[in-house]
């Protein structure tokens, strides 16, 4: 388990550029040792190619060998055990206890797609079976079902090392799907993502998978556009900001052949407190507010960065509990100098703004040398909010802006014009009768909607939606975590009068992958009679 | 039942503007005598501006009661009897009998998602339940249905003024997804277009829809892409030209928030005949593909326009029965001058082409001032086509080109340069052992591979797929036809934690509308125990 600093492409190891970086310890601003190579437009080709052959080799596996990569990927990345951990610590200044949770969700989810894969129902097959003796004209058999739409590229997040990264939930999914993957490593954990990325090579040789199916590449800008406009890329996953994601979703779409592109941008995740439930349970929304804001240094995408308050007196006595929790917490370390430095301007901005009031900040014992953010509340009169969209731009880290409104009616205007987010959330209590109008509006704004609770914390399961209306993400119409996140990276494909013999599997009529069908607009596992 | 030539925006009638045209009838060269109002940027901006409105007052409305509009606009049509085929006829040249049938396809298309709304399982409901007592962390309740994105603008076909215009397939499954419709008319038939956009009106004051749930427009370039770039508008359905599809969708995705584009536009739909097949049944397969080829003077966009065969004796003579049945086709009157003029220059260009030979056209005897085709089948061998990507363009009429390979690895060599087509077909007898190959690369090519018949004739039904790979669509994930495509309208939305009565009916635990859904995993129409 050495980290090289190459290039992983196929099952080769590539170094021929000249242009090398190192990563950093944010908790330590020092430089880690190891020097890693960004691919030369040579290498990027070559790994692109290795994708598009190994994309036919790849399809010709059973839904169970895939599935049996997947489950070798997290047996690999277990077997790193503790030294993969130290790694990512050591280049996202996240806690040892964190990761080794976050490399449990990301295990968890390639067996996940690993069970989804065994399972089969996903590829939506539908059968309509032939009327030859319809009139005026016969009607044909016609059997549809998913296919994947070829190689994928993947950039990973700087805030999720493993369960956005090199075999995060875009690879899983992707790969679940019978894409090729090339991952761009993300500079701020290239060494973490070397080691993932071995992981998910060693297990491709283990379960004779095709040489290709799987790369990482270190890039610049430039190289990841050059990544995903090349002709073979059919489709990419993104996690990161909404400047980076827009450049990759603009160059994607004005390609010779537009693609889909996946990308999770920004969102400030608002969260509606009506008045009864300041009322009810004020006390603990704030403490639970507190937290949420400053969980994981406020580096999730979910975070809530906008509170909408009626401004009476028990929001007072609310506000005054929640800046008791904020000047509680402690200064910690953010992921990298840059997210860190960003976070202070998006905090000296809203500073900056007269219609915008410091409520509270957490204690100010940062250390210079460190890259250690401060929360900080702030609030914000929702008429000035209304006239300044700066407002609702998104600081990502530890801090949230309360938007006092003079009533309801004012909170929902204020909701109209905010942009797509991946959540919004609402507490009421049974007086709250406006809350159904509110979560009407909030329908068309968000990808989850969240009842009396926080939007921190993503269950990955079925019925998850982590996806929303731009710019939380470039396609509202899609989740990125879940099991329907698989679903962003194939294409119906219609087979009309085949032969049983030339049909997939899926859609042959004795239904060999026990697979639930629509046949006949009735869903069934049976077999079809012919 | 008379036509105004105004705009119809919402319930009412609107012509400020200045700028008019008249339709022409293609099978007399004349202009007919209505003026037609072009949509001045504010009447544009108010019929966006009913379409927001009405959106949400749309979705308070049951699916049942959606159903009941559905089902509505299909009375009204039928209701409008003859004249509205007879304006039909005069506007776009086509037989009386074709647009009966085509009506007759549009009415079903209202009423197959009327159905489909009625039944309700479409929303792809799924309900993962909460496990309050999971360690480290409680997991909560999900719960995810689609919902309508917005406002959708439909952009009809010339070819089909009905099944593909103001109430086809977009405008049927737009307005069954829950999302508002702006048509923009056709300017080739604005007639037929405002006379059914009248029984769409009429249909939604019957059955008490909201003024701005439907409207349709007169525009030119200018003033669709103005449609498109509101920012109200949240998708949008097209039919056309490739021209024209690919200015809508780069505007679409270059406006502040890109918004999806489906846009279906050109296609060559490549026929294989491998040598056993023509060896067995070659002399049927040449005249169901010379009846393909001019079926409806070859404007579908199925229409098969190249032919891959091995060129050897029965090829030969496949080829002689193939012109003979060519030959004894009559000219016959295309949609207009504009589309006659087009498929000239272009079967003029395969004629200048030296490494193309014309095989057989039609009779000659089209009448000058008439809008009239002959039909054409031309002749390449492969490694001129292979060497000119212009060889592989659409002439949209009927014309198609067989490129003759010396062997069948020349077949698959020449497919894998081919573009993304609606449809791929493939001609195998017993002996043709490389059929699975080769349906492995059209799988790659297209959204409905077709086995031993002719891509002609697109059955509306759940599994049927018209879509497919860039350039034949934008967006090669969806269909426009079937049941699947009021997915292009949808985008999942997931509620957690949401009280029983907060949550929409589709979701609630005693399942009121006794939908298929996911429970846990499992698909259930069962209520989900409390």
């Amino acid at each position: 388990m050495t980290i090289t600093g190459k290039n992983i492409i196929g099952f080769d190891l590539s170094a021929t550029g000249t242009v090398t970086f190192q990563a950093a310890n944010p908790a330590t601003s020092t430089l880690l040792p190891e020097q890693f190579y960004n691919a030369t437009a040579g290498e990027t080709a070559t790994a692109v190619a290795k994708a598009a052959n190994a994309f036919a080799a790849y399809n010709q596996k059973t839904a169970v060998e895939k599935a049996a990569f997947l489950d070798a990927i997290a047996d690999e990345i277990m077997a790193m055990g503790d030294a993969l951990i130290e790694r990512a610590m050591s280049e996202s200044g996240l806690p040892a206890a964190r990761l080794t949770g976050e490399r449990g969700r990301t295990t968890s989810q390639l067996k996940m797609f690993a069970r989804l894969l065994r399972e089969g129902s996903w590829v939506n097959a539908c059968i309509d079976t032939a009327l030859p003796e319809r009139q005026p004209l016969p009607k044909p058999d016609l059997r549809r079902m998913m296919e994947p739409v070829g190689p994928v590229v993947v950039f990973g997040a700087s805030n999720f090392p493993f369960a956005y990264s090199a075999a995060g939930g875009d690879t899983a999914s992707a790969l679940a799907a019978g894409c090729p993957v090339i991952v761009k490593a993300h500079p701020s954990h290239p060494g973490t993502d070397e080691l993932v990325s071995q992981a998910v090579i060693s297990a491709a040789k283990k379960t004779n998978m095709p040489d290709g199916v799987y790369s990482m590449l270190h890039c610049d800008n430039n190289g990841a556009i050059e990544l995903v406009t090349n002709a073979a890329i059919k489709a990419v996953g993104f996690t990161g900001s909404r400047k980076g994601g827009m450049a990759i979703f603009n160059a994607a779409v004005n390609r010779p052949e537009p693609i889909p592109v996946y990308a999770e941008m920004s969102a400030v995740n608002p969260v509606i407190i009506l008045p009864g439930a300041v009322a009810e349970k004020g006390e603990a929304i704030a403490n639970g507010l507190a937290a949420s804001v400053t969980l994981g240094v406020g580096q999730f995408c979910t975070n809530p960065g906008l509170i909408f308050m009626v401004d009476d007196a028990v929001t007072q006595t609310f506000l005054k509990t929640l800046s008791d929790a904020i000047e509680k917490t402690m200064p910690a370390t953010m992921l990298s100098k840059g997210i860190c430095a960003n976070y202070e301007n998006g905090v000296a901005r809203l500073k900056d703004n007269k219609a915008v009031t410091v409520l509270s900040t957490g204690t100010t014992a940062a250390t210079a040398d460190k890259t250690e953010a401060i929360p900080y509340v702030f609030t914000v009169p929702q008429k000035d909010f209304i006239a300044d969209a700066s407002l609702s731009a998104e600081v990502f880290g530890p801090a949230t802006t309360i938007v006092l409104c003079a009533d309801v009616d004012a909170i929902k205007d204020a909701l109209k014009i905010i942009e797509g987010q991946l959540t919004a959330t609402v507490h009421a209590a049974a007086g709250d009768t406006a809350v159904a109008a509110v979560v009407d509006l909030l329908r068309e704004k968000a990808g989850r909607l969240v009842f009396g609770g926080f939007p921190t914390g993503v269950e990955v399961c079925d019925a998850m939606v982590h996806g929303g209306p731009f710019p939380a993400t470039t396609d509202g119409r899609s989740t990125s975590v879940g099991t329907a996140a698989i679903q962003r990276f194939v294409r119906p494909v219609a087979y009309q009068n085949f032969p049983q013999h030339l049909l997939p599997a899926a859609l042959k009529d004795n239904n060999p992958l026990h697979i639930l069908r629509q046949v006949n607009g009735v869903w069934t596992k049976n077999t079809v009679a012919s």
